[in-house]
């Protein structure tokens, strides 16, 4: 560690509302801006900061993020982290003075909007050599291909006028009326009143998250569940309230604890092949969880984008197909099935929710882009879902099946994990004390990216022992590569382990020895 | 009037921060549900409602659209509005105690989302015969059809995969630097990290207000200005300061005064083209803003949809090409000059703005359609705009001059306008105590839809003389029938303006005699 770096004079405040990773932030920037630290200088490894202030590596990370998405220093993490000088600083704004700084003008949602996952994700994706384990993508080499072709091709010389132009903002009506009659044939009679199309299903749970939440307001979710949800109801400023999961689902005794004693304002639960434990929620606690939201009288959100890619035995009933009291809001996607980059999503629920949806959607992208909604009608439409599904359900069981060979082979002394038998992930749990967020430092630089479990529990802490692997996007070799080199870095990371316990067994020898 | 109805009983509370339109529709809303208003009665005509409550007619309106919209009413407004019973209310509800309502559940957030007027202009535009002066957009008569069908034909035979994927949050990087590059050649050097692709400029917007503001801060606005902005900083529920304009722009004494007494977090302007208004802001006052800006250190937010559909001379430089310290934030949109359906908007700002919106867009729509991105892009990069523009711009000019032929011809009597220099609206100002709610109040029935000027005001009343135009959408026979028609419900207007004028003089009359 560079020793001309006052790491010492970091404070942190434990009972502070401001996010760890932000009072370093902040702390580090002044140090910056005041040139306590000199222009040049290298910030310590996240590695060696870490222990010294007693919080996760993850933690720095991110604050080293932020002092990078601020131009405050230069370098990549794990490569060195650099301070610059006022020089060297954001060229783009270089005559603007320091009181001119974005960071002052902005909102207190900022401070709540921490995670990069997603942005880092997408980014990572598009990288040719790298692999991607990390995302929730669906493999693009199982496109519909020529079905697509064929449509839009029919669509840009029918109606291509129609397609390009505004249309409504709860959603073109053929595709409400389809997404509408497959709930009506899973057995809960909907109207396309009920159903409003949105840009992706998060983008849903955000639109919900700005008409149902107060900040202060308490969300009760899966521990773990959805990264994507959690960001969302802390971006709202909510109270999220974990629930623990056990093989069958969210564990109800201790849901029906917290019911029994506060009012949260939504349960948000992920049933089918939960993500990000594969779990599945059964029938008898859908039926028990619907009468719980009926007598505590609580709004619940079901997310359900992995309920059709089941390997074995097709997933019990949706709750929304079971709900005789139009108050669950169930979420689809198209994402997982057809084509993300279309951005194609919708919620289901009472006809006065969809109206408050559609009023507050007016003054954000106002409807998803209506050629997208066209090419997804023409998919129901046409009859071309059930077979493609089929070829989903066929093609991600067998990469499921390789990833799990793979894991056998090379990670099996670090780790154990689930089978699913539907959805995207296998959930790893690390063992002999290794931890996710260090795993993930090492992961880069090899060119594979992973999900820390962190990301998925509302307390990051909880996650450190987890992380999440996504067997869907990559094809069958790079499936096998990756989990290769993930088997080479848990081997490298357990031998440090081991050397840093033995060190520090020998120092405290040492230092004993003396005394006796 | 039905007597049954006790209007009587309805009170509004001046001093309260809840919206007149709530007060109203939570008062009929009790008495419904307490059956004080039985099944089947009519409620009292927004006309008669308004003067008893001593409002204005669209508060009414508004008031009834949300019974309408809770399914507490039935009919149309118009049409005359009767109360339901309880097993009339809500089929799809129909289990549910009153106690678990979804009005119940909503946040603070959806009170200060009440316009519906976008919503209803978008479901207005499906109509078949319906004539619509009051949107805002570009005719899809002159979308380069033929351009798009080649561009998305070559997409989807070479690149079938990649433009149906997940991308960047941030946008595609070539649809980023074709963006940056144009705003280079306008004066402002420009990289492509210093843009963000958006669903729509409107997306940009709310984004903005989510990084930008916290309730309660201060936004300056020009008076009128983009009702969709309004919404968006009500919606975020800031303190919105209007500044009034002259022929030449934005007062910038009167924003003078105000940045010198208190310090607003951000100001917006649309200084090309004013929507609704038609204003340019002038060279002189442009550079004179930008000092403002500069000297007291406040964000601005240039809105520029309209810059490239001018009709006589080309509009001074952007604020953004002139920005020698990066403060401008510049919103740019294609749904103006290409398609609006598929949602593509950008903004222009700082990186270090840029990211913060990248970071809150991965927990909402993660970025736009990647096919409308690409589609986009191929407009650029094959160099096909600038002749679509001077297409547009000829286009456009003449349709203006038909709408003002119109207007001449069947309006004259009732109202003044301005010829704009570019844009898509003509705004016109009434004459003789003529009310734009109340014209808003005949036209739905006679199939012609206009936006009223209260709509662009942040304070509704101011609007009340005014109404919006829009020429650009409807073709040239349409725009003369449409104008024919405002021009009979202005005359109708007008008549029985004068008669319960001359009706109230004589009762004066009558009541006055026996005093004398």
């Amino acid at each position: 560690m560079d020793r001309n770096i006052p790491c010492s004079k970091i404070k942190i405040d434990r009972n502070s509302r401001v996010p760890y990773y932000l009072q370093i932030s902040n702390q580090i920037k002044e140090m910056i801006l005041q040139e306590v630290i000199l222009p040049g200088k290298r910030l310590p490894s996240t590695r060696k900061l870490a222990p010294i202030l007693g919080l996760n590596r993850s933690t720095i990370v991110l604050a080293y993020s932020e002092l990078l998405a601020e131009g405050l220093v230069a370098g990549r993490i794990g490569q060195g982290t650099i301070a610059l000088g006022s020089e060297q600083r954001e060229t783009d704004d270089f005559q603007m003075p320091v009181s001119r700084r974005w960071n002052d003008y902005l909102a207190t949602f900022t401070n709540y909007v921490y995670d990069t996952l997603i942005l880092e994700g997408n980014e990572w994706r598009s990288q040719e050599d790298a692999i991607s384990l990390a995302g929730g993508d669906a493999s693009p080499e199982l496109y519909p291909i020529r079905d697509v072709q064929e449509i839009v091709k029919d669509l840009m010389e029918n109606r291509p006028r129609e397609v390009l132009r505004t249309s409504s903002c709860q959603g073109i009506y053929p595709l409400r009326r389809a997404i509408a009659d497959e709930m009506t044939r899973e057995g809960k009679s909907t109207k396309p009143e009920e159903v409003i199309i949105v840009s992706g299903s998060l983008q849903g749970l955000s639109l919900l998250s700005r008409i149902l939440l107060d900040p202060g307001d308490s969300v009760v979710v899966e521990s773990p569940t959805f990264l994507g949800a959690l960001q969302v109801f802390r971006a709202a400023q909510a109270k999220i309230i974990g629930v623990p999961l056990d093989k069958n689902g969210i564990r109800l005794d201790i849901l029906e604890n917290i019911l029994s004693r506060q009012k949260p304002k939504i349960i948000y639960v992920l049933p089918t092949y939960q993500n990000p434990s594969g779990i599945v929620l059964s029938l008898e606690r859908r039926i028990h969880l619907l009468n719980l939201v009926y007598r505590y009288n609580v709004a619940i959100i079901e997310e359900d984008p992995y309920g059709k890619i089941f390997f074995e035995k097709e997933p019990p009933p949706s709750l929304k197909s079971m709900d005789k009291s139009n108050i669950v809001i169930h979420l689809g996607t198209c994402s997982k099935t057809l084509f993300p980059g279309l951005r194609i999503g919708w919620i289901i629920a009472s006809s006065q929710v969809i109206k408050r949806l559609a009023k507050a959607r007016q003054f954000d992208d106002m409807h998803a882009s209506t050629l997208s909604q066209e090419i997804i009608t023409e998919f129901y439409q046409r009859n071309l879902m059930d077979r493609h599904l089929a070829a989903l359900r066929k093609a991600y069981k067998n990469k499921r099946d390789i990833m799990i060979g793979a894991l056998e082979k090379h990670c099996s002394a670090f780790m154990s994990w689930n089978r699913p038998e539907g959805g995207f992930y296998i959930w790893c749990r690390l063992k002999a004390g290794l931890r996710s967020s260090e795993i993930l430092a090492d992961l880069p630089q090899r060119k594979v990216s992973i999900l820390p479990g962190g990301a998925f529990f509302p307390r990051i802490e909880d996650g450190e022992s987890w992380l999440r692997l996504n067997f869907t996007y990559e094809n069958e070799d790079q499936l096998q590569k990756g989990i290769e080199i993930l088997g080479k870095v848990l081997m490298k990371e357990y031998g440090e382990k081991r050397a840093r316990l033995n060190e520090r067994k020998a120092r405290y020898m040492g230092q004993s020895r003396p005394r006796i």
